[in-house]
C-alpha cells in the first residue's frame, strides 16, 4: 500500500485501532478499512489512506476499535420471547415443565417472526453480524434477517417426533431441502441441516442427512454431548458415547458442528480432531443449566476448531457475544486450572474467524481482510471501564460492555450508527414482544 | 401507610419496580421511596404516596427498577490504573513479574488518589454506592470517596514486610489505628484492619489485631484460602489449613471477613459457620487467575454469610457488580452441578445486604428500608436485552448491562442522573489515568 495507486471506495472507516483478527493478536493503530459495495477493498494506515484511497464517505472513529462483525455460532433466536421466563430450575424441569409446553402452545409463524425480530435487533446492537439459528419456522427467521440485513445460517430442525413445524423426520428433511432451495443464491441467508440431538434423532434420518449434506454441500449443526446424563444414558443404552455413534453413522466430518460438547472422553476428542469437525462452546448456557464444563483449552490444543455461541435467550439470558467472550475466557482458565488458558485474542478468534469456519463461511467473513464482506463492528473504548487501555483486545474481552458498540456494518450496509439503529423500528419490535409476553405470562400463571 | 398522615420528604422516587431486597425476592410494582436528608423515610405504593407524602422533588422512573445501592465487598481501587496490564498469565508470574514490581516502583499518594478517583467513578456509573478497599495509602482512597460522596470501608493493610506505606507490622497497625481515629465520626468512611493474607502476616501481629479489633469494635478483612497452593503450602508447613491456624489464633469471629475462600474442607466450613465469620466471593478474579472455585451454594447452605466483590481491576478487569452478580449466579450452578443453585434474588442479596453484613453496616445500608441511609440505584429495563421482562430481578442478574444504571444516590445525595455524573470531573479523571498509563507502559516495555 505504499505506492500511490488510487483506490475508489464508498466508505473509508478510520479507527484508532483496527483489529483484523488475522494475523493473530494484531492491533493496527491509526488504521483504515475501505469498503466498496459489500466488500473490503483495502486496509492500510491512515497516512497511506490519505495518499491512495478516494472515498465517497469518510468516518473517523478516534477512540474506537474496529473488529470483524461478531459471529454467534449457536442460538434459537425466537426464544428471545422466553427470556427469563423460567430461571434457576434444573434442565429437565426447565424443558419439560416450562419450555416445551410453552413451545407446544405458542410456536407459530408469527411467534418466530416476532422473536427473531427482537433477537436480531439485540444482536446488531451488541455487534453481531452473523448468527447460526436452529428453530422451527426458519423461513420466518430468514425474513427477520433479510429485513435487518444481517447474515444467518439457518439450521433447519430435524426430529423423530411431530411439532407444529413438521410431522416426522421425512417432512423435516424435506422442509430443510426446500429452505435450501429457496435461499441458495442469497448473499445473507445460508442453510444447514439441524438434527436436534443424538437422543432425539434416530439412525435412519441421521444416515440420510449425512448423505444429503455431502450431496448438497451443507453443514450439519447439532446439539451433541450437552450434559453428562446424555452421555451416560447413551452408554447405558448401547455402550457407545453419542460421538462414537455419530462416527459409526458417518457423520463425523468437517461438515459437522457439535454444539456444547461438555462431556468428551479422549477417544471422542481424537475422533473429532481427526475428522475436522467443529465445536460451538456456549459457556453461559452451560453454566445456567448446570450442563457441565466444556474443556475449551484442551479441545483447542487437540486442534479442534472451537467457535462461540450464546444459545437461546431462555438459557443465557442475552445474546451478547462480548460478555460471552468474557465468560468463555474466564471460565476456560478456571476449568483448565491455568490462568494462561484461552487468552483474550483467542476468545476474539472464537467469536469471529472460528465461528466463520464452523459455519463454512470463512472465505467470506470472520476477519477484516481485503476481498471479504464488509461485516464490521466498532467499539468505543473511551469509557471509564475501558480506562486505562494497555491492550485493546484485552479491554474488549475483559472490560467492555456491548453498549459500547457504536457502529455496525453487514455486507457493507450500515446497521448501527453512533449506537442508533439505521433501519429497524425498535418500538414496533418492543410492542410485539410485549404482546407475546402477555400471552405467555397468562399461560404460565 | 393507608392512613392519610402527611410525611415531609426532600425527594420522592417513583419507580415501575421497587426491589427492597428484604423481604427476600419481593418486587413492589408502581412503588415509591421517599427520602429526607440522608435517610429513607417511607416506602409505599404510588397511590398511597399521592395521599400521604409531601415531597419537594419528585422523580418518576417509568421503566426502571430501584434497588439498594450495590456493595462491592472486596477490591483494591487504586489498581484500576493497572487494568489489563498483565492478562492471561499464571498467578505467580502475574504477581512476581508484573504487579509487585509495578507497585514497588509506582505506588504513592498520587498514584493511589488517581486510581481511587477512577475506580470510584466507574463504581458509581455501575450502581455501586459502597465498597470495601484494601490498599496502601487508604487515606487517599478516603479522599477520593469523600470527594465523590460514596461510602467505603478502608481495610488498612498489615504485612510482615516493608512497602512504601509502612516498614513493619507495628507501623502498619499504628497507621491503621490512626486512620480509624481520623474517620471515627465520618458518615461515609468506615475502617477495618486489613491483614493481607495468612502467608504474609505472622502469628504475633495477627494476635495483636484480634485483640485490637475487639477493643476498637472493628472488622478484620483478609484474603484467606485464595488458592489450592496457599492451603497445601500451609498444610506442608505446620499441618494446619490457614483457617485452622486463624481459629487457633482467635481470629474466627463475626468480625472476620474471609475473601476468596476457594479451598475449604468441611471442618473449615463448620468453623466459619460456628464463628459467624463472613466470606467475600470474587468469582471473576478467581476465574481469571485460575485460583479455584468457591462453593457458594454449599457455604450459604452451611449458614455462612457470603458477600460479593470484584477484587481489583488487574484481575477482573472491571468493577461492575452487575456483571459480577451474573458471573456468581452462573458459576455457582456449574460448580454445584445444580441449575437451581444461587437463584437471581440470592445473587442480588450477596451484592447488597450480605455485603452490608460482612462490613458490619447492615443496620445502615444494604436494603431499601425506612430508617436506613438512602443508598439507591435505578436501572432502566427498557432495553432490547431486557425485553420481554417476566421478572425484574432475573433481568437485572441475567440480562442487564451496568450501562443501564441511570440514577444513583448515596446518603441521599444524587451522584448519577440519567446516566450522567452530577459532580465528578470525568475528563480530569481520564487525563490523570492516561498520564499514569504512560508511566506504567514505559516501565513494562
Amino acid at each position: 500500500m505504499s505506492e500511490a495507486t488510487s483506490i475508489q471506495a464508498d466508505l473509508l472507516v478510520s479507527a484508532k485501532w483496527v483489529i483484523p483478527v488475522q494475523p493473530q493478536g494484531a492491533v493496527l493503530e491509526d488504521h483504515c478499512v475501505a469498503v466498496k459495495g459489500n466488500k473490503i477493498v483495502a486496509i492500510c494506515s491512515q497516512i497511506d489512506a490519505e495518499k491512495t484511497i478516494n472515498a465517497t464517505e469518510t468516518l473517523y472513529l478516534p477512540s474506537h476499535a474496529l473488529i470483524p462483525g461478531l459471529i454467534n455460532a449457536h442460538g434459537h433466536s425466537a426464544m428471545a420471547l422466553m427470556r427469563g421466563i423460567a430461571d434457576d430450575v434444573p434442565l429437565t424441569e426447565w424443558l419439560e415443565e416450562s419450555i416445551w409446553p410453552l413451545e407446544t402452545k405458542f410456536v407459530s409463524e408469527s411467534f418466530v417472526l416476532a422473536g427473531a425480530n427482537l433477537a436480531v435487533a439485540e444482536m446488531i446492537r451488541s455487534g453481531t453480524t452473523c448468527f447460526a439459528d436452529m428453530y422451527f419456522y426458519p423461513d420466518q427467521v430468514a425474513k427477520a434477517a433479510l429485513a435487518a440485513n444481517i447474515r444467518v445460517q439457518l439450521a433447519s430442525p430435524v426430529l423423530d417426533f411431530p411439532t407444529a413445524w413438521a410431522q416426522d423426520a421425512d417432512e423435516y428433511i424435506s422442509k430443510a431441502t426446500k429452505l435450501h432451495d429457496d435461499y441458495r443464491h442469497s448473499e445473507l441467508i445460508h442453510t444447514a441441516f439441524g438434527p436436534h440431538a443424538p437422543y432425539t434423532v434416530s439412525d435412519a434420518p441421521l444416515k440420510k442427512l449425512s448423505t444429503l449434506a455431502e450431496e448438497m454441500d451443507l453443514p450439519i449443526h447439532m446439539h451433541v454431548h450437552e450434559t453428562a446424563k446424555e452421555v451416560s444414558d447413551a452408554l447405558a443404552a448401547d455402550g457407545r458415547t453419542p460421538i462414537e455413534r455419530l462416527k459409526q453413522l458417518g457423520l463425523l466430518s468437517p461438515r459437522l458442528v457439535c454444539v456444547h460438547a461438555t462431556e468428551l472422553c479422549n477417544e471422542d476428542i481424537a475422533s473429532l480432531a481427526e475428522a475436522g469437525s467443529h465445536i460451538v462452546h456456549c459457556p453461559e448456557s452451560n453454566l445456567k443449566l448446570a450442563s457441565g464444563f466444556c474443556e475449551v483449552a484442551k479441545l483447542s490444543k487437540a486442534g479442534i476448531n472451537v467457535a462461540l455461541g450464546t444459545d437461546g435467550c431462555a438459557s443465557n439470558n442475552d445474546l451478547d457475544m462480548i460478555s460471552e467472550m468474557r465468560t468463555a475466557a474466564l471460565l476456560a482458565k478456571g476449568v483448565a486450572e491455568d490462568a494462561s488458558a484461552l487468552p483474550a485474542h483467542q476468545a476474539l478468534e472464537m467469536a469471529t474467524i472460528n465461528g466463520a469456519r464452523a459455519l463454512g463461511l470463512d472465505a467470506m467473513i470472520g476477519t477484516l481482510e481485503v476481498g471479504k464482506y464488509a461485516d464490521m463492528t466498532a467499539i468505543d473504548l473511551d469509557a471509564l471501564n475501558s480506562t486505562p487501555n494497555y491492550n485493546p483486545i484485552s479491554q474488549i474481552v475483559y472490560a467492555t460492555q456491548s453498549s459500547q458498540v457504536s457502529h455496525v456494518w453487514c455486507s457493507g450496509q450500515q446497521l448501527l450508527k453512533d449506537g442508533e439503529f439505521t433501519g429497524l423500528d425498535i418500538q414496533a419490535i418492543k410492542s410485539a414482544s410485549a404482546e407475546w409476553q402477555a400471552k405467555l405470562s397468562a399461560a404460565t400463571d
